[in-house]
C-alpha cells in the first residue's frame, strides 16, 4: 500500500517536470512551428501569433537546453541563426497533433 | 498562398486557444489526478504535490468554465465537495498519457 502511493507520488512529480520542459505558454507553438523543418529566427517571430522577441530567445534557449531544439549559426553577414527540432522534440509531433485534434472538437 | 497562409495562422491561434485551456502549470497535473475517478477537493489538494489551495480552486474553476471538469456540492455537514472529469475531459488521457511516456524515455 504504502509502495504505490509512493510510486503514484512520483509519477506525477516526473508529470510535473515534463510539463516544466514542454508546457508552458509558448513552448508547444513553437515546436508546432518547427515540425515542417527548420526555420530561422525571424520566421518563427512571424509564425507565432503574439510572441515578442524576448520570450521567443528565452524559450528558445529552455528547449535547447532540454534537448528538444538545436541551434545553428552560419557566419553569414548578418549571421543566420537557424533551429530544427532534434530526434526527441519530432516524437512530440502526433502528440501535439493528437490534442490539436481534441481541441477542435470543442472551442469554437 | 495567401489563403493557405491566412489558414496556417488560423491553426496557430486554435493551439494557443487549446493550450491557454489545458496549457496551464497545473491543469495537466489535475485531469490526470481524476483520470481514475471522482476526488474531493481536499484529495486533489493531498494528490497534487506543490499545489495550493488558491491555485487549486482558480484552475477548477477554469477547468469547469471550459467543460472539462463537473463540479457537485453535497449538502453533508461540513459540506463535500466533489469534481469529476467530463466526456471531453477524459477523453484528454490517451494524449496526456502518451505526453507522459515521451518524458519518462528522456527525463530521468
Amino acid at each position: 500500500m504504502k509502495e504505490k502511493k509512493i510510486k503514484k507520488n512520483d509519477e506525477r512529480c516526473a508529470l510535473q517536470e515534463i510539463l516544466g520542459v514542454i508546457g508552458g505558454k509558448w513552448s508547444m507553438s513553437i515546436i508546432y512551428a518547427l515540425f515542417p523543418g527548420t526555420k530561422r529566427f525571424s520566421e518563427l517571430e512571424r509564425l507565432i501569433p503574439g510572441i515578442n522577441t524576448r520570450m521567443l530567445v528565452k524559450e528558445l534557449k529552455n528547449m535547447e537546453a532540454n534537448g528538444i531544439v538545436v541551434r545553428n549559426v552560419y557566419a553569414t553577414v548578418p549571421p543566420t541563426v537557424e533551429y530544427t527540432l532534434t530526434a526527441k522534440g519530432a516524437q512530440l509531433e502526433p502528440i501535439i497533433n493528437d490534442l490539436y485534434k481534441w481541441g477542435l472538437e470543442y472551442i469554437s
